[in-house]
């Protein structure tokens, strides 16, 4: 009911479009668009079924159709990218970055992706099957292959005079830096564009860069460019491969970018999406992901129930235990994520290395028992206070003490394993942690109780 | 035991670092921290103590001391610069961007921010005071102040001597664009410095200058900034204030930047972890900042818990119902929470508004009614299996069924109200919902066994 007012405006939009789209005016269509302010344009974009987002595509054609493919999530930009014939998503495509095309691609069926790269300019063609064939999380997966070089004999004013002939090519370069090569792409400088601008048209450009420049491999991991970048002011870094020649170049925009997309799936991740989920996909599909997940979290919280299946003898004489289990189990699943989260902050900031496990576990370990024995005695005094029984209160705030040592220990050296395993650290916070934290915690509870069953009855 | 060798060398180069502190050898220090690997760097030095950090950055002084502090994590470099002594904070302050400054400076205490900026240049000091005024999260925030501008009758040979006259004070500029304005500061262009680089001298910048350029206002808040920079390719915006005045530039990697940490924040939020929290800090500090969250959730989860201590007798007839408890309320929690993680997300792509809460609701309605009538015959045919009573099935199949429903009816929707009510969208998930969806999870199950009581034991 808040904002009636946007939402007649955002039925207004999409009657407008579909006008546009019967009467095929394409003019219209892209006017209309550019009209909306950018954030409206997106939603009402998304909204429409994959045939109309992919009509509006077709109907603007070229840069128009790049820009709103562009401005679109890649689930559905990829998708609609699927939908177009080969020769208009190579006409569309060409206005994208090479990596961009790349990312692209790699997301549709490998049958449309033979039959697009087919009819693509050859060179082309090769470049984006090299980019597609680094992981999203290595230099080469992020790195982009529109720079500018040049050799080191060239002058000023030749270099100049080249960047006027090209202006148009140039047109979409970030043109911050240019990289001096050898013969044979070896790196050997950066040039500013600045220091060309501010000097005198004859030098040559090998006196005028900065020698020796700062430059990583194809293979660096995104958290240590992130640390790189962190440690240092530049806005790009030359890549070069194993024999030091230039391949590309890695923007810090892109570097963060890359990061903040890592900790958004990470978060989605650690909250059970795992597939990426926009509310627009059929009902099924959404629904079909969600129960995967839910499915083995399902399995495991039954094998995990199954400890006090064992016990329900004793939990029939003590019923006051079942009270506290969901407890113990809720915790323990607290103390081991705050763990968890710590690791992968001091690994994401490049603070602790995959092999420091026991220095970890020591720093677990104090925290765990401080905070085990809070926790403890928490839920002690809430137990006697409501049963009257100091035995109940032990039994339940051994079991807390114990388990919160074990889920933080279990928390805290779990990322960096993981890491050293080259898995992903987030893997770690999860189903399986929590698995095993509940069946310890369970099982500390119920099996202290038989051990004490006289006391508690 | 693995990389022992690292851990060595990692040993060896704090003595050293030590012995050149000791020696009073601040060109020795300078150059050993140099030579160390940029991730190894990092790590060395944030593990030791602030002491000693303090004397590194001392002893280095000016623009050395303000790399080593930009290196380190926040929490660490604002400790450090709250123990120099004024004149030396201002010192290695200046050789931060105006931005950081402000952020460093926010960190520490009110008194010591006073002293540092009563001795600091009183321009930067009034800028530094207004840019600490600006949320993270807007526009304002992640601003920067160091760009270029210029009044469009100015000749583009004009410009290029005044570069030419000032390269040290441009030189940590980040300049690509310059920005043309009025007398008054009102934005009227932006000009490319490549298009000063390819004009002739003469021309006024006012011809060579993009006109009427996409601009935003302070107040722009970071998850537009992020859709804005989505859409459009550009590498920075101008910010103007409420009267069109240009104040500021946003580029394009502080807004991933600041994305990157607010994913990354959320994350840990979501785990539990709600103040920053490094492993080198001290042991109580760290405790006690993560039971401050424990013991939060410990209290609701004793609340929680009481659901089921009101239902005892029930639990003491049908003991197989405390098994099921656990189960009930671990899934609840995860269904939820994916509800919360698809809410999030497509807020932060600008897929959905804050006002179309009923849109969310219908949307997750319909997966809750699928994936809680799977959950319920997945459960339901456990208990069967275990126990052969169907009524045993049917009371935990229906409190799973519903009990999904409401958990991703309030998952969904939350993070929406939350954004309506300019809240962080991010604490939807956490605590809150996972209590109020225990307790109706505890309730639906007793109170439909106490329905059916007879049919049970």
């Amino acid at each position: 009911m808040i904002h009636e007012q946007d939402d007649i405006t955002a039925t207004d939009c999409i009657i407008a479009i579909r006008e546009l789209l019967d009467a095929n005016d394409s003019v219209g269509l892209n006017q209309f668009l550019h009209q909306l302010e950018d954030v409206e344009r997106v939603r009402i974009v998304s909204r429409f079924p994959v045939e109309i987002q992919t009509a509006i595509v077709v109907a603007l054609g070229g840069e128009q159709a790049a820009e709103v493919l562009h401005s679109l999530p890649i689930v559905q930009s990829s998708e609609i990218l699927g939908e177009l014939e080969p020769e208009v998503a190579v006409d569309v495509l060409k206005n994208f970055p090479m990596d961009e095309q790349a990312d692209l691609i790699s997301e549709i069926s490998a049958e449309d992706q033979e039959s697009i790269l087919a009819i693509m300019d050859a060179a082309d063609a090769d470049a984006v099957r090299d980019l597609s064939d680094y992981d999203n999380d290595l230099a080469g997966g992020i790195m982009v292959v529109e720079y500018l070089s040049f050799e080191e004999n060239e002058t000023a004013n030749g270099v100049i005079n080249h960047l006027r002939e090209n202006v148009e090519k140039y047109n979409d370069f970030d043109v911050q830096y240019a990289f001096v090569v050898k013969k044979d792409r070896t790196l050997i400088g950066v040039l500013r564009l600045r220091d060309l601008l501010l000097s005198s048209g004859s030098s040559q450009i090998g006196e005028l860069m900065i020698k020796d420049p700062l430059s990583v491999s194809t293979e660096t991991s995104l958290p240590d460019l992130h640390v790189i970048f962190t440690e240092h002011r530049f806005v790009g870094l030359p890549i070069v491969d194993s024999s030091e020649k230039l391949v590309g170049i890695v923007r810090r925009s892109d570097v963060e970018s890359a990061m903040a997309e890592k900790f958004s799936t990470d978060l989605r991740r650690s909250q059970g999406v795992i597939s990426e989920e926009l509310r627009t996909m059929p009902l099924m599909l959404r629904s079909r992901r969600r129960l995967a997940w839910l499915s083995v979290n399902i399995l495991l919280n039954i094998v995990a129930a199954s400890v006090i299946a064992a016990y329900q003898d004793i939990l029939t004489q003590v019923i006051a235990l079942a009270v506290f289990l969901p407890i113990i189990s809720d915790m323990s699943g607290c103390s081991g994520n705050q763990a968890v989260a710590v690791s992968m902050r001091e690994l994401s900031l490049g603070l602790v290395k995959a092999s420091e496990v026991l220095r970890v576990w020591l720093k677990e370990l104090t925290v765990g028992l401080i905070n085990g024995f809070a926790l403890g005695l928490l839920v002690a005094f809430a137990a006697i206070l409501w049963k009257g029984n100091p035995w109940l209160g032990i039994v339940i705030g051994m079991a807390m003490f114990v388990n919160t040592i074990i889920a933080v220990s279990i928390g805290g050296t779990l990322p960096l394993i993981m890491r050293g395993l080259k898995l992903d650290p987030a893997l770690a916070s999860g189903p399986i942690l929590t698995t095993v934290t509940d069946m310890c915690g369970f099982f500390l509870v119920l099996s202290l109780a038989s051990q004490f069953i006289d006391k508690l009855v």
